[in-house]
């Protein structure tokens, strides 16, 4: 059983005459070094003379995980919980930096442990948290497809709505271990080298971490296909999410991806559909070891090294203003000619 | 003769509460990275409950160098000029970047070769360019103490009318060469680790570029005190920019450095009065040979490493957004305690 995705790869077509339209602005060549391949692969992405950035979204999507029984992290599950109600009333971390931004933010609640009735959290709940993948599957194969088609279904839907681009964060303790074992599992690499201490843990608890790692992949075995992976590691957030990517390629628009678990949904976006890579930029390298091996994988050069090792989409929040930067070049910088300016 | 400086050191003080209160936001331990440390720099300079960021400000300063004549760049002192006029009519990469991160901007006329008559342009000129520092000293004593002082007196001016953050770019044919000339001379480096290729030169520019440094550098011999330096090899902008730096220390405001030329004044700035670094930020990195050792005789870690290499301020106008991201989670994130978050 699996999902067909109908992703148009952007057309290279363009692509000289936007290499081009950079070149002959008034600066030396290359002289705006990454912010000139953010417009490019912006320009691409969009087909249109000028860019634009419409109501660019920060999608959150919070899930707990049964792994976490395992003390993998520093605290509880319940945790997730006390974080998402932590958004809603626009204390974290990603509704500060959302707010300094300019950007939207909506909460997803793609199966915490136990639920929230709030009108503004958009429920999308798979269950009450996955499985022990230490044990066992952490998910059914439905629920991986339910979870991935209701993320295909929310970023369509805002694409709908006149949003070109969405940025992917997520809440859920436990979660850099599922991300872990998905990195490992699709770029066949051992778990010491996946996986990394989180939120901060301890020597004794990365063994641990490590050992749980290696048992889910020695289950997995040869069977890394993307949606099996999903299945035996995944998270439900982090299936929304892989299926939000790829849903927001099916429009057509531009997808910013953040993090540690973002990015291992991004690779599983890819090995779903090769294609879903070209809508994709990258906010930022994260402090958390194995996301500069991810991002490698992916051919991405983030655009930020902070430091960042919180989650919650803080990288892609805080990356947005380079993007509108880009634009406004890319849109309105004067050419040597206009200008007058001798090259 | 020299000038004095009524810098105050910033207090530490507060150090201990201000990370307090960042420790006690919903985060891990230190998550949020670069995004931590410029918090607390802000809030230590200004030293009140909540961090503000009024009115700020890009001075772009431009002047002509005497040494372009030795074609240590890719094009001559008449593209200073053409930029200025650029700027003056928002086409150069510098306005689009100012207006992207909303910033206002400020263009200073500090000695082009060729005045330009426009009342936007702020008319502070020592000369029609520096004399070539090849062969003589670039300017007169007097020159350096009166664009130490016009400087001082322009960062003031704005500080005085409720700017409180100052950032600092430069327009200036040939200025890579006096700013290796004064990291050589203050860093006691040899020319070679300093001098880099500016807008893109070739190799034998190279050599010649080293050679003429080398030159300027024996001429200074061990007279490497700051206004000596700036007198041997310095640029009315340079200059400027260091007086403007000093006087918005003075004022007790912060200063955003941007690339190679802006960071040459800064180290400048840090040597005619050492707690003047205690009002620093730096945004970037640049391309540029040489910037990442100024940086790190500064103490410096910049906060984004985007390959720029442009000049004009870009870096500051793009680190913005940063820093107003630190101000905004400083401020009003929850904490463990406010946010019923367990610990």
């Amino acid at each position: 059983m699996s999902t067909s995705w109908n992703i148009k790869p952007v057309s290279r077509e363009n692509s000289d005459a936007i290499l081009h339209k950079i070149n002959m602005k008034t600066k030396p060549l290359g002289a705006l070094g990454l912010l000139e391949d953010t417009a490019h692969q912006l320009a691409m992405v969009q087909g249109t003379p000028e860019i634009t950035i419409n109501q660019p979204t920060m999608l959150v999507f919070a899930g707990d995980h049964g792994v976490s029984e395992e003390k993998v992290s520093l605290t509880s599950s319940d945790v997730t919980r006390q974080m998402v109600l932590n958004f809603l009333a626009g204390g974290a971390a990603i509704n500060c930096l959302c707010r300094a931004n300019n950007m939207a933010l909506k909460v997803i609640d793609a199966g915490i442990k136990t639920p929230i009735n709030d009108d503004r959290l958009i429920i999308q709940r798979i269950g009450t948290g996955t499985r022990n993948l230490a044990k066992e599957a952490a998910m059914a194969e439905e629920e991986v497809l339910l979870a991935l088609e209701y993320g295909r279904r929310l970023a369509k839907q805002l694409a709908a709505e006149g949003c070109n681009l969405l940025a992917f964060g997520e809440m859920g303790i436990g979660n850099t271990t599922p991300a872990s074992c998905i990195m490992a599992a699709l770029m066949n690499k051992p778990a010491a080298e996946c996986v990394g201490r989180g939120t901060g843990i301890s020597d004794s608890q990365l063994k641990h971490k490590i050992a749980i790692t290696e048992t889910a992949l020695a289950r997995i075995g040869s069977k890394n296909d993307p949606h099996n992976v999903l299945q035996e590691v995944g998270g439900f957030e982090i299936a929304q999410i892989t299926g939000a990517m790829l849903g927001a390629a099916e429009a057509g628009i531009s997808i910013l991806v953040d993090g540690f678990i973002t990015t291992a949904s991004a690779l599983l976006a890819a090995k779903f559909a090769p294609a879903c890579r070209d809508y994709m930029l990258f906010a930022h390298c994260s402090g958390e070891q194995g996301h500069q091996a991810m991002l490698e994988a992916l051919g991405a050069t983030p655009l930020l090294q902070l430091g960042l090792r919180l989650g919650e989409g803080t990288g892609a929040a805080v990356a947005l203003p380079l993007l509108r930067s880009a634009a406004e070049f890319y849109n309105n910088m004067a050419s040597f000619e206009s200008a007058g300016v001798t090259l």
